[in-house]
């Protein structure tokens, strides 16, 4: 989550999912949320045969849509998504699964591509049936409706929506050895957000040409680093999907051998932490945007693990919400992650004061850091003093928001 | 946590620590919180020589007193408690260490007791050095007024509360063999509380003769089924501690071949059990009384494992908070517990009301679910379809008054 942009690449500022060439996309209102304004299905499409490769949720209840989303993306093959928000298709078993299929039948006859090189995929209420009679109008009338205006790229960014206050949507630009390519990337947040993945939705496009195996392997690189880095609440979702699709318009070849894979696995990572920050950034009822950065550890897994006790506290996150430098609940955290620490080597930084040395209250000047804390920003890092491993989550803070949202949010 | 009294126990209605024969106790203010009505120091005191045992927080930040009280308690002998709250004496290092002895020094002088038979106990805000001098008036003070009144009971329970709202207290008697024994309790929470132990002081008194060893055992059976399956916030304290005084003085003894050891285990658990739901019902902001049971576990620690992560789920706790039988809340909080959990066999009932069957939504009435739903008590059993086994995590819901509690108190 670099906030430093690197020189060969370009943050294109109206850019979307169908800034990289050949790419189609639509956003349409069916009927499946009460309120009309807004949007609920939507397609993305590719006009020339595309790799693609997708990670999913790893939650044992997972979506019907996950189901044959696995299945659909195994061949690597993937030139459409057709996804509906307000509803997750979730806990709906067999019926669900058929609904699923469905809804890639409709979307394969209406744009002339096999079924299997659809990616199906729902976010919305657990465990009611899709309103299919709904779906296939909609996507009708997605299918009618594709371009690639940056309306058409904020349209299938708004469909995708629940929770979240606003569209997610990038897209930068590369330039290796003359040529450009171009990385497009839209997703969704905004609760029941924890690795691994996040209750996300997250799609992303790309003219680069590349094998379906290389796809995944540096989509799995820039996920680990920004999805599966993430917790707004600790509930990991059913329908979290990351899914990409590789066209090869720009004529530009990524091979695991080429100078290009570096450039274009640097361009995903940041595509991909761009998005994963606007996710904590919309956090239902977020006001913070808090890193918390776990250092001196036995494993990459003990210091991911620590990060993320610290990060799903709901003490933590309600001090950091008040602006206080309560180090102690964050210090008492990392005691119950269930890792290795050293109590007497343990040191913590909150936006780079010293609170807490080697075991010991530091002095501080608790006004001054208080101040620094009422900025949005928030960094924390903790040293625990067993080894040399080290790792960041980024979180939110936990508001009164936070609370009416989901209280009041009814099924 | 059974609401059912059986026969042979009766509870006292205005008992409490110092119902048990030959114990004392006090509260008093000694200034360490900055509120002058309310109390802040406390004694309980074994005029006779007495057993103890005591549980303490597996959190690897831990305070000084619980280091101190772990070498403490391992000779099986103890005669008092000195407790504090306002202040946590946890992340001290040394000198934190040297106060809490120190604390056990200058009480055991006054009660000319040795103070290894002394368990100091600390609750509050982390990171700050205690005020020697201030508890060392105050431990004069409250070991000048120790007495056995219902008001002398009263004032310790209030002595260690932090934000509990109110004391808790009680006492049992249970008659055996013509004879009469009596356990008291008290006990503080009321955030940062999840098993092992809550944030959480909880102390016992009896008159029952019982060796040390036999004692520990009996408080490991009654913590394990009531403070150690309960959640407030998920978050592990650095204090933690469960402790019990018998001083014989009822001349019953309780052996382990004895008839009177089942009752007396009965009792403790009951005593156990009704502290724990008070703890629960006290929680910051807490409006509800949640029972998770899972049941068709492959191990108990699968059963408790998805109870503790559907009762640490902030999106299940505001749902709850709502009266809302959001139920993919909790079906998808059980696929991310990390065990084995059998979709198609997974049934789940809100109040008694069948609302997911066998991975299928279950037609049910919403509206009556719904009051039902508004009661304080809500009774949630999951059936995850993969053994025999069972447990009960017991929470409450997540509140904006909880979110006020912990922004708003400051370091």
């Amino acid at each position: 989550m670099k906030e430093h942009v690197p020189e060969y690449l370009q943050e294109l500022p109206s850019g979307g999912i169908v800034t990289p060439k050949e790419f189609q996309a639509s956003g349409t209102y069916c009927g499946i949320k009460t309120a009309k304004e807004s949007l609920d299905l939507g397609i993305i499409f590719s006009k020339t045969s595309a790799t693609g490769a997708a990670l999913f949720t790893t939650n044992k209840i997972c979506a019907a849509p996950v189901l044959l989303g696995r299945k659909n993306t195994r061949g690597g093959k993937l030139r459409a998504v057709v996804v509906n928000s307000g509803n997750a298709n979730a806990c709906t078993g067999e019926r669900g699964y058929k609904d699923a299929e469905e809804m890639a039948l409709i979307t394969s006859k209406l744009l002339a591509i096999p079924p299997e090189e659809i990616l199906v995929s729902s976010t919305g209420i657990i465990g009611k049936h899709l309103p299919m009679d709904k779906i296939s109008a909609g996507i009708q009338q997605a299918s009618a409706s594709l371009g690639n205006t940056p309306a058409h790229g904020r349209s299938i960014a708004q469909a995708i929506m629940t929770t979240d206050t606003r569209p997610k949507s990038i897209a930068i630009k590369i330039k290796t050895q003359g040529k450009e390519v171009f990385i497009g990337g839209i997703c969704k947040g905004a609760g029941m957000i924890s690795p691994n993945l996040a209750t996300m939705l997250c799609f992303l496009t790309t003219d680069a040409k590349i094998s379906a195996d290389l796809l995944h392997t540096c989509l799995v690189h820039s996920a680990e680093q920004s999805f599966n880095r993430i917790t707004i609440d600790g509930h990991m979702s059913t329908n979290d999907t990351a899914a990409i699709i590789a066209n090869g318009a720009s004529g530009v070849e990524v091979t695991s051998e080429g100078a290009e894979l570096s450039l274009f696995q640097k361009g995903l990572d940041y595509v991909a932490g761009w998005l994963a920050k606007a996710i904590i950034l919309d956090g239902e009822g977020a006001t913070k945007f808090i890193q918390i950065f776990v250092t001196g550890a036995k494993s990459l897994n003990d210091a991911t693990k620590t990060a993320r006790t610290i990060g799903d506290s709901p003490l933590v996150k309600t001090a950091m919400h008040g602006s206080d430098p309560n180090w102690g609940r964050i210090v008492s955290a990392a005691g119950y992650a269930g890792v290795e620490l050293d109590e007497a080597n343990t040191t913590l930084h909150i936006n780079d004061v010293l609170v807490y040395e080697k075991g010991m209250p530091a002095s501080f000047d608790h006004a001054t850091l208080k101040t620094s804390m009422q900025a949005r920003d928030i960094f924390i890092k903790l040293q625990i003093g067993t080894g040399d491993y080290s790792d960041t989550i980024r979180t939110c803070d936990l508001s009164k928001e936070y609370v009416s949202i989901n209280a009041d949010y009814h099924t």
